[in-house]
């Protein structure tokens, strides 16, 4: 049974020895859905469903002014903070635009160094600070943790406003796992779903923390076949590799690009995260030819197989296979919008009520 | 007959290479008002008309509560993203204003070191981005010709979003020009229009785009008089010269500002844009000090004469000068918040909706 | 009587000579609330009253959608300029926050290098260009007096819209007086009220603008004894003493924090304000061991007494304090946003719909 364990229960080192289960407990509303969402594997299946549904439906009722009349109505009493502190515009206008669309009204920092951090105030006084103003906190930092400490220590405070973490260095990045699991799951609701699906990651998997969550995540569907197609250099963790074993799936791990193509259902591309390179022009020296997709390469992927890519590319794809029918990134983009939106309102407990109104009138 | 030239009929290439006027028929909405916003010349004196209308009319409607409501509803539903990379408070704040009256959302990126580029992304796919998430982009950029391209590419895409230039490089600044046209088709409406006045501009017409536009535009009036006033280096290009007199319009070329003020119905100031010199200090070798307007030189105007700038100054015009009724640089400042609030009106197709409501109401 | 001395009646040079009644005079509605709001000294006891029970009320509306719902339409109509050249999260958030809560629209400068300040254009001009675009317009810069001139100046132009000071220089920050004082009512509204207190300041009391502001607003209350405690480096200016004692309340200066903390009903710290340092390393060499509060100088304070500091605080205060009932600088943090929405609505007379909502509702 959920809502057993609360995170006001436990001092800091207690509830980061807590298992993951029991910590995405700690984070959960009444109803099991996140109340702070900070790690991707707070979704379960029953969850991202959950989140999916409500992300289809909010979608449509964008569509007519009546329905973003409903939609603005349903938060327009609260206010988001939108706390960047690593520049990331395509996240940042996202969350942004979903706030928007639900009516909340929105404070930005985009630049440390425009904050008062610079009069040497710690960052946990600069959120609580936030939590002070705003209803909700969107915050994402190079400091790994730091959404999960602040999201302890607001619990314990007189307003425990909830954190969405938007990424926390070459950690944990939840939003992107959901709408490239949101993503995936449209792709193929109508063609039999997720389940036994080989899906081919590409790039840099050393440092890409979206193919973590991604490849997480979606050990929820029985029989995934997983693929990590990078450099030596740039191999996916054996954590990964290791977890995803565990949970009874198929990790595979090469570094031969077009062997693949044919066998994939979904590829996923990565670009390489220079800016976490420890020694300079790191990230240069690798040789990365191998793993780029233009026009040759997508001759040889399945009709019906899709090409993702979580953004920004550099060279990793051609702009010519922007038109490709199967490339999805673009689609993506706007995906992470409506799931973004769909857990907003879900963190504010709304979804009922969209799920109503989708009823009543669509 | 218009809206027979479609800009998805048509290459980059081949669209590129059409006339002004094919182009300007590739960016109308079918009834003829520009769907993106690019250049000056989309406006003949019929849409010039129709839109000063709308920004009179708006005007009056915002004066009040109830109207401000009616503005505010016109378009709730919708989003508009304001991305500037070359700094300028003054659009992007009158752009800003002019979503807020129409009760548009915003987002914004100010300053290209915040966006994602500093990961390589190419600026057309942040563009793209933006087009995902909003349903207007205002955009002004160093890179000249950058809007209309991106007009063309996001004309072919799922998501054709409008876009409004707010100045592109050296090139054109068609809201500047329009908000001139406003100003000084507001100053003379009750004293005979426009035709037949002579207009003398000062200062940096080599280099200000604000001029070119506007001239072009002036030949919308039968009878113009265009007198180029500026040092030698800082003269008006031959280019503007050749379009006016083919036109039919009188284009005189001065160094001499004192002889000129006393024929102009109204003086066009301008600054050094010593933003684009070529070598350092180019434009401070430059003497422009006989291409400046203080009380001395106000009382060289006629009486019913005006005095604009684009703003912002230097000392081309000296603060006493803003107590004299014929300075109309501040109202200039906000004749632009009404005009771009009636062209982004426009560009959704709201604008009968302002005439049926204006009717009604006031 | 109250209205006969007006600001446009005087030029720069006669105002600024003006005693601060008469000035205060100038700088009023016809009720005798701010218009614009510069020092703190526009407030006298019934103006503080008026202003902490509004925002009171407004505190206790916002509990309900309905309540938020009748805020956010008393402004809506409205759009505000938040300019800040002197970066302050803190207070900038405060204040967006406030204007959202009424509803009003805002534009941000948060950085002077974004602006076009850089094609060298005046502050003056700068900001009127924001009174050309907005009805409020809220700043914070480094330079002294710049609000005060602004004000005069735009009283006396054809939009003679609002301004709020959010911190000029070193000199004045009359909103965190008012969220001080908002606080410190709060905290013994029910325990007799501030007549008679001892207030202790701790800190950099020569360079912060905060206690300067503070101890002149609490001259309206009856025998309130102000005890300042600093290193010798650091201490009070003789004109606040001066003041002090000319309104007939008792002034000491101390540095041993430890000896005052039992006598203290209210401490107020503050942080090396070293960004004022006129050498490098000015501050760093002054000895501030013993003006720091921990939990073994929390024992020294009265069971009844509070702990305030306007932050950001460095070290004055350590984190472990933070979690006793008597520190109150989290609650100053939330006080400053609903004095701040008390003064916007006061600057635009709506505090009596904000009396009558209440009466009729709650």
């Amino acid at each position: 049974m959920r809502g057993m364990k609360r995170i006001t229960d436990y001092s800091w080192e207690e509830y980061d020895a807590l298992p993951v289960a029991d910590k995405a407990e700690c984070l959960a509303r009444p109803d099991g859905m996140p109340f702070h969402t900070i790690f991707a594997q707070q979704f379960d299946r029953a969850r991202l469903d959950r989140l999916c549904d409500a992300a289809t439906k909010i979608r449509s009722i964008a569509k007519s002014r009546a329905g973003m009349e409903f939609l603005q109505r349903l938060l327009f009493h609260k206010r988001a903070m939108i706390y960047f502190t690593q520049p990331s515009s395509r996240t940042f206008l996202s969350f942004l635009s979903a706030c928007q669309i639900l009516g909340l009204k929105t404070g930005e920092v985009r630049d440390a160094s425009v904050s008062s951090e610079f009069k040497g105030e710690s960052r946990e006084d600069s959120i609580r600070t936030f939590s002070s103003y705003f209803d909700l906190i969107v915050m994402r930092t190079q400091e790994k943790g730091l959404a999960e400490r602040m999201a302890w220590s607001l619990s314990r405070s007189k307003r425990p406003v909830p954190i969405i973490n938007a990424g926390s260095g070459k950690d944990q990045h939840p939003t992107q796992a959901l709408l490239d699991i949101y993503t995936l799951q449209r792709s193929f609701e109508r063609r039999g779903g997720l389940r036994g699906r080989t899906v081919v990651y590409v790039g840099d998997l050393a440092r890409g923390r979206t193919v973590r969550s991604l490849s997480n995540l979606l050990t929820n569907w029985e029989g995934v076949r997983h693929v990590f197609v990078a450099p030596p250099q740039l191999r996916i963790g054996d954590d990964i590799l290791a977890m995803l074993r565990d949970r009874g799936q198929e990790a595979i791990v090469s570094d031969d690009m077009a062997a693949w193509l044919p066998e994939a259902d979904a590829v996923y591309m990565t670009r390489i995260q220079d800016e976490w390179d420890e020694s300079q022009g790191e990230s240069a020296r690798i040789d990365t030819s191998r793993f780029k997709i233009g026009l040759r390469e997508m001759a040889l992927l399945k009709p019906g197989a899709i090409l993702m890519h979580p953004l920004p590319r550099r060279d990793e794809i051609a702009p010519e296979v922007d038109a490709d029918p199967r490339a999805m990134y673009w689609r993506q983009v706007r995906n992470g919008m409506w799931i973004r939106t769909a857990l907003i309102a879900s963190t504010f407990d709304c979804l009922s009520r969209i799920d109503h109104y989708f009823r009543d009138n669509l």
